[in-house]
């Protein structure tokens, strides 16, 4: 087994949100940045063009509450649901950046703050950039039906979060001594348990945070205790049961410990959003809208970012093959008073 | 502009090459380490698992060479064409390497191999691995038309190989001494200028291989007479045109230093590929079976080899959307008799 501990020393300088309708209606709605109050296309004329907007104005807004220039920043790492992870390629075009295309589906977010985290420790960059989006529109029509269909969701499906998360990192030592560090991570696996259900996209993930949570684990000498918060992706409601069922089965309880972006992000019990958000935008918007706040704040201090990627292809569905799922971590560590600076 | 110049300290240490039936027929057929003579199917019922199996056994091969077990590889590096990187994930799922999916289109190769070097360069990673693909019959259905619908191929129109090419790879001072190094690297940017045609790559692709060259002579002060070989990944017969005559118009010609995979591979006269390979697996195989023996032979010492993408959207461009491109940068150095070891 893998079980190689990645120590990093980074940090968060700035995080930017910005996302759709039915996002500013849910509970964290006062919590994001920018907003489209109206009809999630913002001022574009196609769902697609509407994704890269949002990376566009996430970028735009990093870069500012970081008091950064883009020509100061060396490195980008983007990617989304898009096929050829196009909402990335257009709405960070105009920056000029240099930019590594990820594809993590929506283990996104976490990819890039792990790569990124991993590099300016290394000391191969002094300023990087993680940006990730996604789109509800865009994504089913790409991935299931248009919306214009009306196709009927089962209990378990997710809705696609419309948003785009941005986040601006240093070097540990180069960054405000307020900032939320990157203390280490665990690089995700790909696993694959056998589902091929396109409308079960938690259970399709669930098996790569385990994974990866328990390589963790072994590695660092750590158990769910020493954590404030365990934080999954967008496993959902029936995502984040699995996870929890198998990681007790298997002596190494998440407890009281585990929250999951994806049932955070909506009103589950009141916005018609079934097993609760996915999508590369929900785990970026509730990190950077949500989280980070509350380290910073020191209300929490030691979190698990555990950012789950099912890399769903419909024509792969098509030919028969179960969906693999991949999971990466980070651990965040906010400041807390009497904490040296 | 974004000249940072980034020195790394890595080298290959093994590196593996799978073709199809075109390519074990071109001019480097007889280089390559694993064929398909029969019907590029690599025992599989579709194209897409045929792709999926190239990257298993290239990786495979790769790993035999260099007598490295994968659990020894710290991470992986993989995409492909294929709509999430569908055939790195299933191909490379048995090795449960830890894995960072990648979107760089035809650039992959060398945004792996990049990304792997600044990660060992910096001690993140004692021995890495990059892998990728394509498929001529997988590609041109999904990006193009499927191949029994017999369209008509304009002059500019490329072939996608049918090819794999895996690359392992560890820290300088831990390789073998005759490893070929990489001593320094660029990061591409996303470069676009209004190419529409998706039968046009190289054109799509040329200004982002110019942005790449040109910062890079600009961060390091070299300049093409002080490289045995400007390789750029598959630009073909047209966007090699485009990259040599503008490079020459801002004052830093490539004069005869300049090669393209894509223009190596195929016998552009005789096997109707109009103006060359294309894909991922184009610059990959023929960098892993061709160039890197002549820089392990000592017949070539600097080569910048340059893996060219164009991230073609069929969705984006029935939406007006022209390609954008992108570029990474490697500069490869090979042993010759005097160097310390």
């Amino acid at each position: 087994m893998q079980t190689k501990y990645i120590a990093l020393s980074a940090a968060l300088v700035s995080a930017a949100s910005v996302v759709g309708c039915k996002e500013s209606e849910g509970p964290l709605g006062g919590c994001f940045d920018s907003h489209d109050y109206t009809d999630d296309r913002f001022g574009q004329d196609t769902w697609e063009k509407a994704e890269s907007e949002m990376q566009r104005r996430a970028l735009s807004l990093a870069l500012d509450k970081g008091k950064v220039k883009p020509d100061a920043v060396d490195l980008l790492f983007a990617g989304d649901l898009l096929n050829q992870c196009v909402g990335s390629a257009y709405g960070l075009l105009e920056f000029g950046i240099p930019y590594f295309g990820l594809y993590g589906a929506c283990s996104t977010a976490a990819e890039g703050i792990l790569l990124a985290s991993m590099l300016l420790s290394g000391g191969q960059a002094r300023c990087a950039a993680a940006v990730t989006s996604s789109h509800y529109c865009a994504a089913e029509r790409q991935y299931r039906f248009p919306i214009e269909y009306g196709g009927q969701r089962p209990p378990t499906a997710q809705w696609t979060v419309t948003g785009s998360g941005a986040f601006l990192l240093m070097p540990a030592d180069a960054a405000p001594p307020d900032s939320v560090r990157v203390v280490a991570g665990m690089v995700g696996r790909v696993v694959e348990k056998g589902i091929c259900d396109a409308n079960n996209m938690g259970a399709a993930m669930a098996p790569a945070a385990i994974d990866t949570l328990t390589r963790y684990f072994a590695a660092s000498g750590h158990y769910a205790a020493d954590f404030d918060l365990i934080l999954t992706g967008d496993l959902g409601r029936e995502g984040s049961a699995i996870l929890c069922e198998l990681m007790a089965a298997q002596g190494t309880p998440l407890d009281d410990r585990h929250a999951d972006c994806g049932t955070m992000i909506y009103r589950l019990d009141a916005q018609d959003v079934h097993a609760g958000g996915s999508g590369c935008g929900c785990s970026a918007v509730v990190l950077a809208a949500h989280i980070l706040p509350r380290l910073q704040r020191g209300e929490l201090r030691d979190v698990l970012f555990i950012g789950t990627g099912a890399m769903m292809s419909p024509d792969a569905l098509k030919q028969g093959q179960p969906i693999p799922g991949v999971a990466h971590l980070v651990h965040l560590r906010g400041k807390t008073r009497g904490d040296e600076a």
